[in-house]
């Protein structure tokens, strides 16, 4: 089944101990691209500027990324410009944002695209979050991202939208934030509460817990010893999630156990490279390889 | 095979959210004799003063504890007040220490204590273990725990210490604080440099990382919400630990991620409840119910 998402395609400028990096694809709908196309055919809504690389989007061509509902007008794409200081990869600090054509976006989802049935509302302000969904028609599954800028700025649609949602995937700190909670298992029990039946809440280096009615488990996160840049890792880790929750027939317990694995191997290549060069050039057996070494790693039994 | 063990014995004073406790039985020795002696006979070593408690005595014996290198002498016994505030149990705020009958503590090994071939080093001044240490005659394993304040004010003499023992059991904090490394894979391979086999990160609630020269893996803690005290966790977690081990006649892969997992699923007993109140009632059952449902909380395949 085909994987819709709607979210930022964005320059990044990123500074780094490791190095520096200038007008790489970012946004988070360009990291969920990655990992998801890996599963399903893509299809993504967006806005980018004329000043945007051919390059990149030639690499989500090259992806089979749809791109039927992604907009080119005049104006400047997106740009995002952050550092990384001192090896703390848990937080970037933000040097400049240039919102360029997102202001006054508004996204036009393509006829052929409105019916597919599984959805996924990448990171983005929750207006636009909210006119993309206006547009959809009932799919299977649809996915929520956000972040603490909307949790502090637009918190009331925020959560209005949450309680739409099927699945909603939160980092520790947001979820923490958005339920005044601070035990993650009591956090995860409250944001069902607001709505959706699946949960997801990342942990980063510390892996993932997850929460429905029933089934709760938490994996630990691959071990990656060099970091080089965490950004879009958890766009990477929904990328995945949806992706092959997309290509299951049921959402049972196996399902979402298996996709919360793939998920997390995901995104632990993508804090491996800078924005997506390393999940990019991700192919199926270098995937599957690295999965066993996970389970290997993760699994109460010596296997 | 029998397990020796050299800590603190204290009379704990705690204030947290949901209560108080005055004069509990708490010390790092204590703690871990809950769930090791779960596991083996546990011999303890330490030092307490006439103003302990006989209650806390009977129940070190009714836990089968041996107490013949447990010395009782004129004095105080080591006395520690702390507080957890606004439910924030990572880290206790303390209000008051009283050293007492541990200032000028000679620890004397009974001589038929001296050849047990397992020996776990609890936490403690690194001046005191090392004078256990060199009682004991080659056992089969030593594993050490220690904690911030040693690091700062004892560093050299805890290196030295390390460099000695087979296993090493270590907070996050402490491994990064030991190693100058944040990444806490590369920390767990800095440690293992320092001299141990066997290196065991402990992360709270986000579960352990195990590392040796052919062994590396991950588990989550098992999921608590209602946390009541963390006071000894580590030290109960140690003692599922060693007492596992202890009864394992190798110590290979299998071993090692079951005694993790019996550690993981101990320690989740201990912040349920104030000091050694839930940890000291534990029965094979109990545990063997709570390690099933780990297994499934934490097992890649739906169990």
């Amino acid at each position: 089944m085909s994987l819709f998402v709607s979210g930022t395609v964005a320059l990044d400028n990123l500074k780094t101990p490791s190095g520096v990096r200038k007008k790489m694809l970012g946004g988070s709908a360009s990291h969920f691209c990655m990992s998801a196309s890996l599963f399903e055919d893509v299809h993504l809504a967006g806005i980018v500027g004329k000043d945007f690389l051919a390059k990149h989007l030639q690499l989500l061509k090259n992806k089979g990324v749809n791109l039927s509902s992604l907009q080119r007008t005049n104006g400047k794409t997106f740009e995002w410009s952050g550092e990384y200081k001192n090896g703390n990869f848990n937080e970037a600090l933000t040097l400049k944002t240039q919102l360029g054509v997102l202001e006054g976006y508004e996204p036009k989802i393509a006829d052929s695209q409105k019916k597919i049935s599984n959805v996924f509302l990448a990171n983005d302000d929750p207006i636009i979050q909210n006119k993309v969904l206006n547009q959809i028609k009932k799919p299977r599954l649809v996915g929520l991202d956000s972040m603490n800028l909307w949790i502090n700025i637009r918190k009331k649609l925020l959560l209005s939208l949450i309680k739409k949602v099927d699945l909603f995937v939160a980092n520790d700190g947001e979820a923490r934030m958005l339920t005044k909670e601070n035990n993650l298992i009591k956090a995860a029990k409250a944001l069902r509460r607001l709505g959706p039946k699946l949960i997801v809440v990342k942990k980063g280096e510390h892996g993932v817990l997850f929460y429905s009615d029933d089934l709760m488990f938490s994996f630990p996160a691959y071990p990656v010893e060099k970091v080089l840049d965490p950004t879009g890792a958890g766009d990477t880790f929904a990328g995945g999630l949806m992706g092959c929750l997309a290509q299951s027939k049921r959402l049972n317990k196996e399902a979402l156990k298996q996709a919360v694995l793939y998920a997390s191997v995901l995104a632990s290549f993508n804090v491996e490279g800078f924005g997506v060069e390393k999940t990019s050039r991700l192919t199926a057996p270098m995937v599957n390889k690295r999965m066993k070494e996970f389970l290997k790693f993760m699994h109460p039994i010596v296997c």
